[in-house]
């Protein structure tokens, strides 16, 4: 048991890396960066790096104090990484990646392969630079080095897209499926790697069994399991205490397939991956669901569980500043040129397949899990690792600045240019996303001409792939059609307001039918945006929602700052 | 270091406890009883009582297996206790027991006094019978018993209120002031209890200097710290990513202070009571805050927390039929009859003065918490230990049903036979609380010839005490009033929606003004009741909001279906 003093100080453990990473992540976050930066920034704060220089004694009675202490802090950081990796897999749509299977697997492909053919060649020349730990296998080492500079972080690309507002575009769609399949390939590699290091996890199992086990395993979850919580996932939200019924269900389930996987030797998180993606697949989990998981992990085991990582390292001891530049410098051209040149032969323009290719360059927090884990089976040393968690640092941040300097405007396209007083419809009649939908593409044939039912059709198709509601009450069904020569825009209110599956659960009051060129990629990405401009500001939906004709409307809309959110 | 081993189990512990706790908890609610029920239910069978009863063997590889899973278990059930005051001490009020001082403090003094006498009394006669530890000193064990016969639950309480209707009405609001008093009062003696017991917590410290810590803590949390979260969390709540930075800052707060009452000896439980109570104050943490720092724990920490008592103790081997009758009928003779007496001299007839007794005898989850630490510490044994869990479930279930019973009227009042064209207004023009209540009371003024003014002051000093949004868009403001003979509801529409600080953060389109006689406390809880009916079916929302002229908002709220919600 543990005895009052441990209890003490675990708790203002806890209470400071909690706090500490919470108040770096902010401060990071008001700097426009990710706020996994100022997380693992309070970890080495109140690790040896700082702390341990400045005061070492004092730093050694708070961390770790005891054998008790460390035990009970490293279960709570697996509870914590077992969710974050759960969380990653929930991101996963995959029936969107199927929907977009060409261009997703030739932007994902490239941008693995290229990174990971580096990386093994690399490593494996060059093994003892990167520190390969004394009898080492070359080939497992090799395979991993490889395997960390090709995975993504689907979490904080979705971030990303979503600050820029850019989520929603078909950009946007294709870099999450790319991401997601990216991420997929790059833990099940990972998953071999580990069942190779039969030695390390002592279970004597020959490594080819431990494979076929976790083909299985992976065959039954995506397969049995998956079509079993798009059962009773539905089934749950309607008939048990929301939220507790879908959390309790979806995180014990977590907690069992994590504990296969770790039984079978190729570490918890996978499972937990597993169970994300099986659960968080398609429309079975409401967006509203998938949020309360989120919120719970993302907010306190997150910043707790980056914040620990500084605990265990010396980040200052343990800086080589040639092999962060070589990790750096490797990882990103591989990465960016690879998805490139994917988006690229999929008719994206050289600009927009240059933003692609950043936009898929940020490692972010799956990395550093990457990284630690390695750390953790001793396959690679404590320098990897410090350059393997400033690499994912650097790459989260420059890809957003970066996507932004390539899909800039001289002069961008506003809303209100393209509203017409024929194409505002004060009272739409329809009660379901399709009704309403439906009546938009209707006024949209008076506009272009082109048959309301195939407009239709198109929007839907979209809609299906993934939802448009921003949020706030506001959708923006659209569709890219060659028929369309420029932008048209039809908006309708509807007062009783529409369930569009919105993040925020919000009913949709209005909403924006938006038609572009098939080839010009641009307009939709500045109009998509624009929209989320004016909305962003509180104070204009209840004027635009309350407005009940054209004028009034446009007043409202154009009442909204020019400066974009940030 | 965790093994592998260690990881698979302590993983697959968790999904067992928290899928079977939710499940059983689930099927509890399903039949009218409180989840905790459930919840406890699942621990008995997966610990000795059931699981190892019938399968010993395999019961004690899953549970405990090493001494590594029992510490990190440890650790996790220590965080999940001290979130769970935190959310207890968050539902307590003190500006709103402030305002009602004097009923709150006459109901719950004389339904503490009662109980503790008879519990010290007995306890000091017989405590052999009550299974005093070899050794024990008889006057803490006496203490403790009375305080754990006198002790409420705030929580539970508020969720029986919540289910039948009952929560913002006056008895509601009495009952919850009363419970809250009753729950600082009785945790502060148990802390003086365990600062008592200064030979088990280690310290050597004198009692009476650990009592003066306290006292100087607890005097510090509720002024100076609650003045600062005054300040700082609305300014959170602007200002950082939602509801990252509310939460990580409460929770960070929570660890601190509990770290320092562990540390005084007072056990951490405290600390986290006392930063609920600081935090949860008035308006400044907003509902919706409130609401998710709670679904974090209720969801996941509680279900865990309290299936693992299940695990500790055998049930069937240390259940004492006579204890367990004996600390039934004592804890329920002595808090009835205490509270109904306080209640009747309040003002209330004699059938809502045993509504209210029964409301306040819930014992719940608190009861279940202080019977664990004085187990832990080693004041009871698991005998008394199991008798204080039946009677905690045994209170909590008899507690709505018995106060639905006396409450239950012959032919209710409906909403639908005192509404009246003039007391109906189609587009409130008011932005805010004031002004749509101001509108509504000059509406209430040409019906009842009391001026407006007046109406809108003591309508407004009752909003202040504890808001009147039930949540989906519809608030009930009210008052009682001398002048008033009979029940007067006015009914205000604002399609804009106005803030009411509700719960689910839903701004408010339907604002009912109700007033009633001084003396008439049933036309209240009736209206309110049928109100919240009405508005709990779902379809009828967009019906009412829909409705522009008095004759189609009749129709809709008369097509509610007239069984109750359960």
């Amino acid at each position: 048991m543990l005895t009052t003093h441990d209890i003490a100080i675990f708790l203002l453990e806890i209470g400071l890396l909690l706090g500490l990473a919470r108040f770096l992540g902010e401060i990071a976050r008001r700097y426009g960066q990710p706020m996994v930066v100022g997380e693992i920034f309070a970890g080495i704060v109140l690790g040896p790096t700082v702390f341990g220089t400045v005061a070492p004694e004092f730093q050694r009675t708070l961390f770790p104090s005891s054998d008790a202490v460390i035990i009970t802090m490293d279960g709570l950081t697996t509870v914590a990484v077992v969710l974050l990796l759960l969380v990653a897999g929930i991101e996963i749509n995959l029936p969107s990646v199927w929907r977009q299977r060409k261009t997703a697997f030739l932007v994902s492909a490239l941008g693995m392969v290229l990174p990971f053919s580096i990386g093994y060649a690399v490593a494996w020349q060059f093994s003892g630079f990167f520190g390969i730990e004394p009898g080492g296998d070359k080939v497992v080492f090799a395979l991993f080095i490889g395997t960390a500079l090709s995975i993504s972080a689907l979490p904080v690309i979705a971030k990303t897209l979503m600050d820029m507002n850019l989520l929603k575009s078909d950009m946007g769609m294709l870099v999450m499926a790319s991401a997601a399949l990216n991420d997929i390939i790059g833990w099940i590699i990972f998953s071999i790697i580990i069942s190779l290091l039969s030695g390390v996890n002592g279970h004597g199992r020959h490594p080819a069994v431990t494979i076929v086990y976790v083909a299985v395993f992976v065959g039954f979850m995506l397969s049995v399991v998956r079509w079993l919580f798009n059962r009773v996932l539905p089934w749950l939200e309607r008939r048990t205490v929301w939220p507790a019924g879908v959390l309790g269900f979806v995180f014990a389930c977590t907690m069992f397939a994590s504990s296969v996987t770790e039984w079978l030797g190729v570490h918890a998180v996978f499972g937990a991956f597993l169970v994300g993606i099986a659960a968080g697949d398609g429309h079975y989990l409401s967006e509203r669901a998938k949020d309360a998981i989120e919120q719970f992990t993302t907010n306190i085991f997150a910043p707790l569980f980056f914040a620990t990582i500084g605990l265990r390292i010396d980040f200052a001891a343990h800086f080589d500043g040639m092999l962060v530049l070589a990790v750096f410098v490797l990882a990103s051209i591989g990465k960016i040129i690879g998805c490139s040149i994917g988006a690229y032969w999929s008719d994206y323009s050289p600009r927009e397949s240059f933003a692609i290719g950043f936009g898929m360059n940020a490692r972010g927090a799956m990395e550093i899990i990457l990284g630690l884990l390695a750390l953790e089976f001793g396959l690679i040393g404590e320098r990897l690792f410090v350059a393997l968690v400033i690499m994912a640092i650097g790459t989260t941040m420059i890809s957003g600045p970066a996507m932004a300097w390539f899909i800039r405007e001289k002069k961008p396209l506003r809303l209100a240019s393209l509203l017409k007083t024929t194409g505002y419809l004060a009272n739409l009649t329809g009660e379901t996303r399709e009704e309403v939908i439906g009546e938009l593409a209707q006024a949209a044939e008076v506009e272009t001409g082109i048959e309301a039912e195939h407009i239709f059709k198109e929007v839907w198709e979209r809609e299906k792939v993934f939802g448009t509601a921003l949020g706030g009450g506001i959708a923006v069904p659209h569709a890219r059609m060659i028929e369309i020569t420029s932008p048209i825009v039809i908006v309708g209110r509807t007062v009783i307001g529409v369930d569009f599956d919105a993040i925020d659960g919000v009913p949709v009051n209005l909403v924006f039918l938006l038609l572009t060129p098939k080839r010009d990629q641009g307009a939709q990405l500045q109009i998509l945006a624009d929209i989320a401009r004016i909305f962003s500001c509180i104070d204009i939906r209840p004027l635009a929602f309350a407005a009940d004709n054209y004028r009034t409307f446009l007043d409202a809309i154009r009442r909204a700052p020019f400066a974009m959110r940030t």
